[in-house]
């Protein structure tokens, strides 16, 4: 993935996104005795970055392509980001969802208007389902994360960043499939040997640094956890994974303890809403910020879309 | 007030505020039937539009008043506005609290590092004790809305609604002393008759809608309130009561169970987080949304400075 690719897709999907605020946070610098800014994808389209990738590839469709239609798999704010893609640009599509999809989940989809087919109990077999599909239909199946046009919208993340604040030391960034953290490594990496990028984890579903750390993507048991927009296991043939190797130069793990903590922070000091996921890099930096003192730090909030149980467990229970 | 002396202050803070937001929000619409916009001082510095007021304030002291230094007496939102504008501003001053201020406001207060006095039970004595120290001391006393600069410094919110978006139908303004409406209809009305200008009040404090009907300003008991931005009675000799009485085409009260609902709609929905005073008007569009069917609608979020026990309230009781 090269930068070019990333401002190209910058170019194309301007009209669609915005360009979210990088906002200084004078609480979370004091607290953490950092330089601490957020890049708020909380306030994107949708409430996460998954749309800068969904656009970038509905965008990069042939017209034949566009014609017979899409195919994706998602309950999550990918699911979302394709939906509301295949609104705005008038592109048909399906979207899969497992049987026991979550009914606010469901509604957040269908809010776009998209197809929707329902199939079997977990999403690993709900996305098998579709992956068929769109292989007899010939349609194109849009992966999440395991896709270059998407990988190099995600990028544009990094684009902004560096574009908007120089002399960065260190960006956090949420993990799951490594779609956003693969497109910010590729674009602030190069040309710059002085940024580091942290991947952050939750302890229940860490597939990416347990399998940077085996040397080849691992399938692993992975758990619940409140960082649901980043849980879930690769592809073994996943292209994140070996830029993530090259390019990312540590992982935090974090705790559901530790997630729910940030998300309460978030809330009642900075009085903004993060997701589960959006808040893996503010409990990763305060658990490491000894390491980070005054250093110039960038947390990506990847999004906001925190469902009412979990909002209601962690504020009535702190 | 006319446009002028607000297009004066909106150039002359400029560098010191953010220009925020005006969101189109697809769930409210659905919701309401309306077209609806947020404009979004929740996410303005320091947490609420006081800012603008408070910088417009200051940057109109002569060099002389200055060096005198200012006083204010607030425990919210003016409050922190006035310490950061000083801080920003080098400019010494005096805050005056009630002894009774609670924890976290103080210490939003403290943040800035302005000279804090604490004089008082009731917030009455102690805006009456700043006052006489300001005229003995001969020290400019900064009120939150009797001040013609405090109201154009208010009056960019309307500015910065007009030059985003044309035939807007209402504008929906959380109204306590009434300087955020009177700067925001005196910019929006002047060569536009169709825009209508609504006011939303707590029922627990609603001295203005009371005090327009009376024909006069009154004094009255008010109430503990979620809107707590917006509480407290008006001076006699408000300026803002003039402008109100001409200006503004109606008023919405609410329920601290409206208000409540409304806080409870914007975090689980809009994934926002909005004080009591910033939800009034999404209340007030919910209540009355059969009004406003179709019609292109304003809410002013004025502020998200959401008290954690409020928040809990709000959230474990839905």
């Amino acid at each position: 993935m090269n930068k070019i690719a990333i401002q190209k897709a910058a170019k194309r999907i301007r009209p669609y996104i915005l360009e979210t605020p990088l906002l200084y946070s004078p609480f979370l610098s004091k607290a953490t005795s950092a330089k601490v800014y957020l890049k708020l994808e909380s306030e994107q389209v949708t409430g996460s970055f998954k749309i800068r990738g969904a656009f970038n590839k509905l965008l990069s469709l042939t017209s034949n392509e566009k014609r017979h239609g899409i195919i994706t798999a998602s309950t999550g704010n990918h699911g979302a980001a394709v939906a509301y893609g295949m609104q705005k640009l008038n592109i048909k599509g399906t979207i899969y969802l497992p049987n026991n999809a979550s009914a606010p989940k469901v509604e957040a989809i269908k809010y776009y208007g998209p197809d929707i087919e329902f199939y079997g109990d977990e999403s690993v077999d709900t996305e098998i389902r579709a992956r068929e599909v769109a292989e007899k239909k010939n349609k194109v199946f849009i992966s999440p994360y395991n896709d270059p046009e998407i990988i190099a919208g995600q990028g544009t993340v990094g684009l902004e960043i560096a574009n908007s604040l120089p002399n960065i030391d260190a960006v956090f960034v949420p993990v799951g499939g490594g779609g956003l953290i693969a497109g910010i490594a590729s674009y602030m990496k190069q040309g710059n040997h002085h940024v580091r990028i942290f991947g952050c984890e939750p302890a229940a579903s860490a597939v990416m640094a347990a399998s940077i750390r085996a040397g080849k993507v691992l399938q692993m048991k992975t758990y619940p956890t409140l960082s649901n927009a980043t849980a879930g296991g690769m592809e073994s043939d996943a292209i994140t994974f070996g830029v993530c190797k090259r390019l990312v130069d540590g992982y935090y793990t974090l705790t559901e303890n530790e997630i729910g903590k940030a998300v309460f922070i978030a809330i009642t000091k900075l009085h903004k809403v993060f997701e589960g996921a959006g808040a893996l890099p503010v409990a990763a930096l305060f658990k490491n910020r000894k390491k980070f003192q005054n250093k110039t730090v960038v947390l990506v909030v990847s999004g906001s879309n925190l469902a009412t149980g979990d909002l209601k467990r962690i504020v009535c229970s702190a």
